[in-house]
């Protein structure tokens, strides 16, 4: 397997950190318009399996160039979702496996953008299934952690836990501080912003896809291995969009523990229209505001020094477990950033959001799973990905619940 | 007199939609360093002597050379308090009269940045007043409306209504709204974020000058005249440091009627670090944070049409009566937008802000104030500046308040 990961910020340069530790490819070419970036991020690994490239992202030709030049068999995009139509377009082309941790964006419905959907997460390359099917040619969506871990959970408890299921409702929490810093987000505030303030995805078997207004719905969640109650809300999320393709159950909701403080800063940059991407003019510059936003906070990825805390993802299952008995099942990963700071010199979010792509990877490369058409996590076993994952290090946990008090641990 | 208003933005287009119903200048210039928009706002007021020409604000040289071209006797600077150093030195080599409505900008102590003072607003503007003096120029400094008539109703207050004063507080609040916007402040967010993240200035007799955190001393004050009662907190303003130079009191303030949610924004702001003026790398433009908030917010000028309500700027002054009994009395000016919207096509916060200097410049121009050096509005008589403003058909209001309850009508 010879890989190129389009994308050598945080989530990219930890994929390379992992990989790292791994025999089943044999090279893995870091692309990033900033060559000088993707060559210190290759270096760091002290692998020489690993480069680092010029590669504009936001070029299809230049991303096959890069594909051909270095003979790649997968691409792994790891640039945020704006970047996806050039990159998943040059792998079509250069005929090779796609792989991404989030998917083409959503645009609001034009009159009810806060009931009604308009272009959904991912519409545009769901498109292309039936292409990619005919081909034979695979591009495996959302195999980040959230959408990605949080998928494979959905389906594990399909296969093996519950009879029938009722929701599926993914939630996140941290209990991540950054030293020094005010407000510092521990993830991309991009794609924060475009998670949060678009109209949340609910998806139920008899009403089909519906949005609502943002930050809706917010519940007390309390999260495993001492990370507590922490407050969530709906937000639009990959997963509500994938697994109710290929997981039987009622309905499919996707909760964020951003807490308060978040949410109002959230709610602020939308007041003052600073959340927008369109780009305005300043002083005769035409920039957009939220790549403003962005520049002046401090990037997420150089943090994990001053970070302490653990960050987990996980999906909770309600319904009828295989005794017949209602039952209610949090699976989760939880990582701390103690460790990935120590073992792979990356910060917890972006470690937990890069590790599950390489597992992937190496599920492909031993012909485990395989497939054709755009497919997501759930499309493919799970107790596979769990093992893998555990055979890093980093397994999954299972919190058995009150089916009468799902949010609450026992 | 010949006038040179420079900046034909909301204030400087006010200044001469205003100054058009008046008879003591000859001419007046509108310099821009968008020419087209000074010509615009001359146009507009249909006076032909009122013209539109290029004027770069940051080049001392380049005003000079407009002052000389239309032979100018008196500057009035329209912009922004970071362009007052070259206009205030433009001034100076013509050898013209100079007015301005806010004053050279403040610098944090370096170590106790809410506790002692650093660069003081206009510190750098009265550093040359001697000069000025000693060639018998006049710099008439903080002529607006907030500083400007709150300094000449604290001069009033000291003259005509009290024999001695303990406290003098400068307060504004207003009821306007701004139909069909989240959010749209009605007066530049620039100066709004500049006034009310610096820290506070207060000054005390015993105590002289010192700062506090943003937003300190909360107060519910009632504004008469419908308005009602605002949350008002301390922010650095000029009335501060120019009202205990010329009136005798024990403490001088400033609170502002922000309001819950404006206070919500700025704090948010600051708490991301978008209310920085130094430029920041954005995607390989470099831009000032402050610049974009401002330029994703609707223009304020711009907002006339689908503002309602009053503005009220005045000054509370608590003491001693001239009976000898104590007295507490709100001298104030309030501004309805629909009555400047109609007459002069100017939303109210920009237009009470105009209308004061334009009121300076007539009393300078029939003598009726003169003087030498870097002064403020309170070091002139104070009778005729509020007849003249009655003249104008805006007279300032006085509401008589229980002395053990300043901060409500009676």
């Amino acid at each position: 397997m010879r890989i190129l990961v389009v994308g050598s910020g945080g989530v990219g340069a930890a994929v390379a950190s992992i990989a790292r530790h791994r025999s089943f490819f044999q090279t893995l070419v870091l692309g990033d318009l900033d060559a000088d970036r993707a060559r210190a991020a290759a270096a760091r690994t002290g692998d020489d399996r690993i480069s680092g490239v010029a590669c504009d992202a936001s070029d299809a030709d230049a991303i096959v160039a890069v594909i051909e030049e270095h003979r790649a068999t997968h691409v792994l995009n790891a640039c945020d979702p704006r970047l996806n139509p050039p990159i998943f377009a040059a792998a079509r082309r250069a005929g090779v496996t796609y792989l991404d941790m989030a998917m083409t964006l959503s645009e609001r419905h034009p009159e009810e953008p806060y009931a009604r959907t308009g272009v959904m997460l991912g519409d545009a390359q769901f498109a292309e299934h039936d292409a990619w099917e005919a081909d034979g040619q695979l591009a495996l969506v959302g195999i980040g952690v959230e959408p990605g871990a949080s998928d494979v959970f959905a389906r594990h408890a399909a296969d093996t836990m519950f009879s029938a299921i009722d929701e599926i409702g993914v939630r996140d929490g941290a209990d991540l501080e950054v030293a020094g810093y005010a407000f510092a987000p521990t993830f991309s505030i991009w794609t924060t912003i475009e998670e949060c303030l678009n109209p949340p995805l609910i998806w139920e078997k008899e009403r089909g896809f519906y949005v609502t207004e943002p930050f809706s719905e917010p519940e007390v969640f309390e999260f495993p291995e001492g990370i507590g109650p922490v407050e969530c809300v709906n937000v639009e999320h990959e997963e509500v969009v994938l697994i109710p393709r290929w997981v039987d159950c009622n309905r499919v909701t996707f909760k964020y523990g951003l807490g308060e403080e978040f949410i109002g800063v959230l709610r602020t940059l939308n007041l003052l229209g600073l959340d927008g991407t369109t780009p305005i003019d300043v002083r005769g510059q035409l920039v957009s505001p939220r790549d403003v936003v962005a520049a002046a906070l401090p990037d997420p990825a150089t943090l994990g020094d001053k970070m302490t805390g653990r960050t987990c993802a996980g999906t909770i299952v309600t319904g009828t477990g295989k005794d017949g008995q209602p039952r209610a099942t949090y699976l989760y990963h939880v990582v701390d950033n103690e460790r990935t700071m120590r073992e792979d010199g990356c910060q917890a979010v972006v470690w937990q959001t890069a590790i599950n792509p390489v597992v992937a990877l190496e599920l492909l490369a031993e012909g485990v799973w395989s497939g054709a058409g755009v497919l997501g996590p759930e499309a493919f076993e799970a107790q596979p990905f769990l093992d893998l994952l555990a055979d890093y290090g980093s397994p999954h946990g299972v919190d058995e619940r009150d089916p009468a008090d799902p949010l609450r641990r026992r």
